[in-house]
């Protein structure tokens, strides 16, 4: 199962809005379809959104045969603008946008035929790069888990949230492979309950043994002394360290120093900002009340009520126990090593 | 609005599994139904169980006219067992029942309708002395509560789930009165839905503004310092202060303290249990998985997945900033103001 790849000059995506009653596929040659589906968390999880953004501005230039260099630049251009209006938190989104910008831009004027293929070789090395980060990623941090762990994870971070076999979820099921994973734990995951619905699909597929609760149940398994570790993926990483992920990731990792429980976040290095130099200036996108309000299509909560409905908030730095990356695993002080980490990326 | 009641010989509740959409009263006379009602949570709330549990105790009684004593003995007996199996957490419960033995006891031989009378009223005092406890712990709390507060709420301790005004929520509407509240903020409170269904509807019908989150949103308002306090209700207190409540208390109780935000406790004192020493004695509920895979007859969860569903967590007295009864405001070490109330409220 892959959540999103590029198959014979289109965009094939799995609805995750749909899962998982059914596995519906879409393949698509309208970036307008790719578009709305990351808006509409069809498609979600940070670094799948970077994915589907690369390819959707790939079908853009599909689209542009015979057109003027000027036109297909301001179609480019128009594209990547629009793209970046469909979610404002993660960074993956930016990263990868602003690689097809640059790779747009190192090719100065060309043919139309050269800019697509240049442009669908970073595509596709932006999905490559996923791939083989999922897997280091899961390779480091199961070096984290010691045998017979019990693991809580919150949101997706699985095959469906990436390119590749996950963040989070790549450490769960690395760590399965390697016999040292008892039990998981998935949070449902309020409002969209991607816990409930990808998670436990994606970790029942693998044949771990998963055990859905309410959000509010973590912290009861954690003071019962149930839980080993906790482990999220995120959406962003600042300079310092902080993180922004799913809502709900800033109260586990209370409740995990409060019971002195390991609290590790996986990335990919594209979920680093280091133009962002705290949790602060994260933007935080909310979602549309109707996601708290009703279930299903059907209301739940009193008519007329207001909600507050943040998709996402910001957990510290000083909370993180590490921060596993395809790379290598920081731990605190994250600024300095998030800076040496970066600027090792930029040399190398 | 009365969540349950004594009305012309019958029992008279509101189902508050059908609101906010539907606002169902039942009238019967049929003890069965009042106890399925309890079991499936259309009564709901320690205290409005307890009041609906003695009232059964009544319906019961009502069906025999012109038995021997050593039949209505076995009946009254056979009731009080059956009603004590509804459900294991809320004390409140088995505080009405024990009052309904010992009123049936103290009789000793005596005619049916002697028995029925006397029980009756009884049942009645029960009632009323919650609403004379809801009134005063309101009264007692509201003077806790600082001009220009944002309450934070977690599940329902209104109206529905008491025979009065509330618990924590008497001290919100309240407080309200007096002017002191600026917002409420209402947690929706997986798996059931009570804050988003119950008490958004209770506080909007007071005119108090109030807004639903996400449970998992409660520790980002914490965070951004939103929050003035949180007041919760309880379902049972443990000799030495510790409380059983709705999933979710604890980590909030965790999240106030790592917050400095100020986490209080309302019951009245039939919620106080000095026969169990501590929360690890207290039995925690465990409800059908259907009500975390399933919201209004959909399947959410994936197909098959193991799910734990406490209904209840333990929060430890060391979290409790004050816990509010109709008496007194208790404050740490609560074993010894526990214990002082208990034999002031058994002297007295």
């Amino acid at each position: 199962m892959t959540s999103v790849n590029w198959v014979d000059g289109r965009v094939r995506f799995i609805d995750q809005t749909r899962l998982p009653a059914e596995e519906v596929y879409v393949e698509t040659s309208d970036p307008a379809v790719v578009e709305e589906a990351i808006t509409s968390l069809r498609i979600r999880g940070a670094p799948a959104i970077g994915v589907a953004a690369a390819f959707a501005v790939c079908l853009v230039l599909g689209r542009e045969h015979g057109t003027s260099y000027r036109h297909l630049s301001n179609t480019i251009y128009a594209a990547l603008h629009s793209l970046a209006q469909t979610r404002p938190t993660a960074v993956n989104l930016f990263t990868a946008l602003n690689r097809m910008r640059n790779a747009f831009d190192s090719l100065g004027i060309a043919e139309p035929a050269a800019v697509r293929s240049s442009m669908l070789q970073e595509a596709l090395a932006i999905r490559d790069e996923d791939v083989e980060a999922c897997r280091k990623i899961g390779t480091l941090g199961a070096g984290l888990i010691k045998p017979g762990s019990t693991i809580l994870t919150h949101c997706n971070t699985g095959a469906l949230a990436t390119a590749g076999e996950g963040t989070a979820q790549s450490i769960i099921t690395t760590a399965a492979r390697e016999g040292k994973i008892c039990k998981v734990y998935a949070d449902e995951t309020r409002p969209l309950f991607q816990g409930a619905r990808l998670t436990a699909w994606e970790l029942q597929k693998h044949g771990i043994d998963v055990t859905v609760i309410t959000d509010s149940t973590a912290g009861y398994l954690m003071q019962k002394g149930k839980i080993s570790a906790v482990i999220v993926g995120a959406d962003r990483i600042a300079a310092n360290g902080d993180i922004a992920n799913k809502i709900g990731t800033y109260a586990l990792a209370v409740l995990a120093h409060h019971h002195d429980v390991p609290f590790y976040v996986a990335v990919p290095t594209s979920t680093l900002d280091i133009g962002t130099p705290s949790g602060d200036a994260i933007t935080v996108e909310e979602r549309n009340p109707v996601e708290v309000t009703h279930v299903a299509g059907v209301r739940i909560a009193a008519e007329g009520v207001r909600v507050f409905a943040p998709a996402f908030d910001i957990t510290p730095a000083g909370l993180i126990t590490a921060i596993i990356t395809e790379k290598c695993i920081l731990a605190a002080p994250y600024e300095k090593a998030i800076s040496a980490l970066y600027l090792e990326s930029h040399v190398a």
